[in-house]
């Protein structure tokens, strides 16, 4: 049995175990990472990016319905997903040949298997082989959920709808979070009718209300069916389909899709890695549990991203990756991620962007709390008769009016609001807001002319 | 012949005028306003709006062109200008209602005429009429330049551009601002071949060079013709159109043109008002001299926005003309705008945006001044295998790096900047920028990312 050594061990090659591997390298450290799947984890393979390719196509088809308003030619604005596909494989294809390359040039050893620890400075791969460091790094990530119910295994997740080579012609979507209501926007915009079942009365809990609220009146008007208050049963096979029974429907399904996909939670991939008999706590989710400076319960085991539960965010997990690896090797004992004002972005049609605490959050928190909005027609949308509308909210705190929080749903939410994010951090007031020009037409202007 | 009296007569009604007179009105001034044109001036009529109507145009003729990589039915990528130009005016037209509501509903006495000061406190309109008030706010605006050569007249301005109702066959933009710019980037977009004939050696002076080289190599990506040390001797009527006769060439223009457009400059509407009869200043190009609180060299006659050329921009002339109304009637005694760190889009393709000191500015001003690129593909362009790249810059001053100027090329520039504008203005650093999660994947993110 060979045992080979290194300053750190890192478990996971997603984005948080990679961002981890690059920057302890820079800092002089000898790496092995442990990855038995494709590079770049969730984000890259099931997530964020090929995602975004299919957002970018579906707002591409928006665009382009919108088009012969202008005098374009009309054109049908529904793709072939065969070379979208094709160009989003390509896309991620390059990125792991660029995470290949920079393991290489880093000298980082990548060993394409699952690892499991034996003790605080030993991991055991699946081969037998084992590696010894004094430090290890846990960044398996996480894995969506399927919902415990009858016939659940005739329904995909989010990975499944990544494996779809066509848009299904009824889709049902159970969920109402970020994830739901992002495959919901995607499907209807390239070719699939949808219905979303919604547990509780409103989309994305958590985000602002009022947003939420535009936002489900936008997929409305595209089309999309919202079931709120829809308590799925089982799902059942029937002649016309996958039958989704609910709550108060004992007989019959009412809804019957040929696709049918969970976006109903993630959970840490936290099982097999030999947690238990080495200490490394846990909490009833499955969260491995961490403290600020993402050390775990044990000394020597520390852990990032999706498997702490803290903000399951491909930015959050390389963020603190980065600091953890900066503080272990690079010389600053006090590196950590602050975990405050961590903006993010519904990648939804329109999208919607939020920054710090909602009005409600706010509310609870302080004494004194203004809002301030904006409601207004994006150019594109106005000029082509477009049904799309912009609805921006900042919630303010204190006599000072100190900007708590800032929350964007509209064309370009995605963009506009990164800027705004740093100065919410920094601690702008909201006449610092309005202390600064405008520029002219856009709707990021919106943001500091809000009365 | 009648008079009659008001608080503040406020002359123009461009954006300055308009924003001045609402918010005297806010304060319960009572207003008489001169406007003989249409309302909105320069921006909304022959300026931004018509503009970016025309932009988003030419920006969705891109994507279209994009489109049959990601499996949309290839499209012909150029309108038909008449659908285009009818939702232009369309739009225009909502604006000059709303701006007629607006202003009835707030008791402004709009007269549609042009007036001429006879003292510091009386306007006379071309009717006769007289207007009298303790204060005067010349708020005229600008006009487009065209040069003193010979054949001049065969030539248009931007003014020109904006009655065009079709592409014409052959352009010829002579200019290397920022109006030159986004002139040939949109009817290169929409359907023309143009040649840009700029006097000096680089584009958008006043930019920052390394972003306005990467332009150029853009917009010759995009087959327009750049031709730089171009000094244009005179314009000439011939057979095949019009020739642009420059230095070196004495006998024949190589260029020829169906349509000529100079962007050239643009010089302050201060003649004919009775300014020089009442006292007041004028720099040596006719520019309305005032102080920072917006006064001119007479008491009780203030102005704003291009009368005065302080940084030509539509928001900055609406943002002097509200702090100017606030100072005198809201009790703000030190209202004032801050001319510091103005943010401006240029709208090319892709457009352009910048806020704060150039590299060259940060280092005539700083000893230490360091600077940080990315340059990257946005994603759109990598799937679909377009050619569009973009280049982001920081420069920081000193020990702290303080962020004094960031500068942005590439898609989404124009939305992304102005959340960085009020962080640069609150005086972040390049810490603080790193220290805000990024937002995943977006081309924003770059700007927190860069290193």
């Amino acid at each position: 049995m060979s045992t080979q050594t290194a300053d750190v061990i890192v478990l996971g090659g997603g984005s948080g175990g990679l961002a981890a591997s690059f920057r302890a390298a820079a800092h002089g450290a000898r790496v092995v990472m442990l990855e038995p799947s494709a590079l770049g984890g969730t984000c890259v393979n099931v997530g964020c990016v090929p995602k975004k390719a299919m957002w970018l196509a579906a707002d591409l088809a928006e665009r382009i319905a919108l088009a012969p308003a202008l005098g374009f030619a009309a054109a049908a604005p529904v793709p072939d997903w065969a070379p979208l596909l094709q160009r989003r494989r390509q896309y991620i294809d390059g990125i792991h040949a660029s995470y290949r390359k920079r393991l290489q040039e880093n000298g980082i050893v990548h060993l394409a298997q699952r690892g499991r620890l034996l003790d605080a400075r030993t991991v055991e791969c699946e081969d037998g082989t084992r590696v010894q460091a004094p430090q290890i790094v846990l960044a398996t990530g996480s894995h969506a959920l399927r919902p415990a119910i009858p016939g659940a295994g005739l329904g995909g997740v989010s990975d499944d709808f990544f494996a779809l080579e066509a848009a299904p012609a009824q889709v049902a979507i159970v969920g109402g979070g970020y994830i739901a209501v992002e495959l919901a926007g995607v499907l209807r915009a390239l070719g699939s009718a949808v219905t979303l079942l919604v547990r509780g009365q409103r989309l994305l809990g958590g985000f602002d209300g009022e947003l939420a609220e535009q936002l489900a009146e936008a997929m409305r008007r595209q089309g999309i069916v919202l079931q709120f208050g829809s308590r799925l049963q089982a799902l059942e096979a029937q002649a016309r389909g996958i039958g989704l029974r609910l709550q108060g429907e004992e007989d019959t399904a009412a809804t019957v899709a040929d696709t049918v996909l969970f976006a109903t939670g993630r959970a840490p991939n936290s099982d097999g890695l030999g947690l238990e008999a080495v200490g490394v706590e846990r909490d009833d989710k499955g969260a491995v549990k961490v403290d600020a400076y993402q050390n775990t319960s044990v000394a020597g085991i520390a852990a990032v991203g999706d498997i702490t539960a803290q903000a399951m965010l491909t930015p959050v997990a390389i963020a603190a990756a980065r600091r953890l690896m900066d503080r272990l090797y690079g010389g600053q004992p006090d590196a950590k991620l602050d975990y405050d004002a961590v903006p993010s972005v519904v990648f939804s049609h329109p999208p919607l962007g939020s920054v710090g605490l909602s009005e409600e959050q706010a509310r609870a928190r302080f004494d004194t709390v203004t809002t301030y909005h904006s409601r207004f027609r994006p150019m594109l949308q106005a000029l082509a008769g477009g049904e799309g509308r912009s609805l921006f909210k900042m919630v303010c705190a204190g006599a000072d009016e100190r900007v708590v929080g800032l929350h964007l749903l509209g064309e370009a939410a995605d963009e506009i609001l990164q800027g705004f994010a740093v100065a919410v951090k920094a601690g702008v007031t909201r006449r610092q807001m309005e202390d600064t020009v405008a520029i002219h037409p856009t709707s990021a202007e919106e943001v500091v002319l809000m009365r």
